[in-house]
């Protein structure tokens, strides 16, 4: 794991934040947390309000008593008990009893006060990792969270620069030069150094989770990428240079590669990583192939941080039918990534 | 089907172009026209060299006295017998002896002139569609070949200013708005009037495929559709005021539908169709989804044109191994396109 300059080393503890309290947040929280691959990590508690997490034990289909509260200071070296939901009780959100689907500037600022509480703790060196449980945008918004999602909250918190949006499932890796940007505007961020940091980032993502000699491919830009200068010459005066810089650095890359058939390839196993350079470049194929299994991951932080790829499911919130393996899959890479 | 003003109504003739000689497209016509389905539609010949299709009916395991030419003269009341694989020989054509795998400057002007034999021959009144198999983009540009492929062909050779490429699969039918344009001008082709165009052109062919009240979505342009102008303003200023004017000509629209969920969406079969705005917009989907059976339409042409999906596949000519689905696929939708 990385190390900030003149921290301690955190330990080894991963917070799950419990999301919009009017959301699935809290029912999938509970589910995930009582999964026995969870369970035996014996490191992860919830970031939430007892209360809440209390109302939601009967569709989680939890027994109320297994919930534990764990103080700050028990975190230090906190061994959770197997058969228990450890949570840090955020007592005093204004959120005390949302109605399930019907979120609100109150949910929101809750929301907002459990990434908040996780960020002091990686600070104060008790966790190393957080996982996110889903929140509503318009809540937040009311709530005065000026940041478009999660991404870009932890890496002005943590005074990040160079980050990156990737998306890990079982079949395909894909980091984001580009994000939430108007499609208009991607062309001033497509840069061979931002390709080059994107690579980086990648390759070093994929030394955490032990591939060995990884095989990464960018995606050309254009239609076909390219087809040799004739479709746009991005792919010859901005991309290929990046590339020429990781292979200077001793990394495998290939490309750019058309990105009409870059995923094709990564689906067959040819690439363990493509550098995708925008949003729905990277989103059309992740959601057509593999999105329930999706964890969203931010590379370059100096905190772990993963997240659901889904959203707070507002239509199904409390009524016991929410999926949590997605919660499952993002706290699982947790783990293997805080363990490096 | 669409009558040419002030021309005869052409006959029910299908013609295949054979497309590169060096390349599948002589084994794959000669396997699709011998398949059961395209017998029995009685209709269909190959425009090609008879010489060549010779040699390629080892690989296509066909015996060579099946093979019959056919007469321009003949056409006019053709009724080709069943257990025949007739064919319109192009004897001329320098391509003599070309090697599998090997295009050239030859073949590439052999592959122009089928082409150029079948528009005279709709001009003719001799046929009402042409499925085209694949030719290779070097080996015509050598040749003189002044388009970027078949679809920019057949619209400028029948006069046709308003035309669309389509992609017509089981799971999935794409209108483009945009073809081979590098991904920064694709912003000043995307209008209102060409989605307006593309939603009365897909309306038109999925009529004439009798589909009732068709159901068609318009894919954004940005992330998330714009997410209400946060994310880009196409979709308010340009997308939505022609989907106001298909909506007032009675056409059933949805969107604009964020890119990332329209697919998904469609091949639930939420929609008939899904006008894509950009080339990889819409071919990482199909690429990932239904390739090998897709066939490639041009619509908006005066006469009909189908094509196969895939291209010349040079690394495996000659073989016998090469599929003839997508070319039986593309002859078959020619024959329905032309019976209305």
């Amino acid at each position: 794991m990385k190390k900030a300059t003149g921290r301690v080393k955190p330990g080894p503890m991963i917070a799950v934040t419990m999301g919009d309290p009017a959301g699935i947040g809290p029912e999938i929280c509970l589910k995930a947390l009582n999964a026995p691959d969870i369970q035996k990590l014996g490191r992860v508690f919830i970031i939430g309000k007892g209360s809440i997490l209390q109302k939601n034990t009967k569709p989680a289909g939890v027994t109320a008593k297994r919930l534990r509260p764990v103080t700050e200071k028990e975190l230090k070296d906190f061994k959770p008990g197997r058969g228990f939901i450890h949570y840090l009780d955020q007592k005093n959100i204004s959120a005390d009893d949302p109605k399930p689907g019907q979120p609100s500037q109150a949910t929101g600022q809750a929301a907002v006060e459990f990434l908040e509480r996780s960020v002091a703790l990686w600070k104060d060196g008790l966790i190393s990792g957080v996982v996110t449980a889903p929140i509503s945008k318009t809540a937040v918004k009311a709530a005065g969270f000026k940041f478009p999602g999660h991404t870009e909250y932890f890496a002005k918190k943590t005074g990040t620069k160079k980050y990156a949006m990737l998306f890990d499932s079982p079949e395909l890796k894909v980091i984001l030069a580009t994000v939430h940007l108007p499609l208009k505007d991607i062309f001033k961020e497509i840069t061979t150094q931002r390709i080059f940091d994107c690579l980086e980032m990648g390759a070093d993502y994929l030394a955490k989770l032990g591939v060995k000699n990884p095989r990464m491919a960018v995606a050309g830009l254009n239609p076909h990428a390219g087809e040799g200068g004739l479709l746009g010459r991005e792919e010859i005066e901005i991309i290929a240079p990046a590339m020429e810089e990781a292979r200077a650095e001793g990394l495998n890359v290939t490309g750019p590669v058309s990105p009409d058939i870059v995923f094709q390839k990564a689906l067959k196993k040819e690439f363990d990583l493509v550098v995708a350079l925008y949003h729905d470049q990277a989103l059309i194929p992740l959601k057509l192939k593999s999105f329930e299994k999706a964890v969203n991951v931010t590379v370059g932080l100096p905190l772990i941080r993963t997240s659901v790829a889904h959203g707070t499911a507002f239509d199904i919130a409390g009524q016991g039918c929410a999926d949590p393996g997605s919660l499952i899959a993002a706290i699982k890479l947790a783990a293997r990534l805080v363990s490096k």
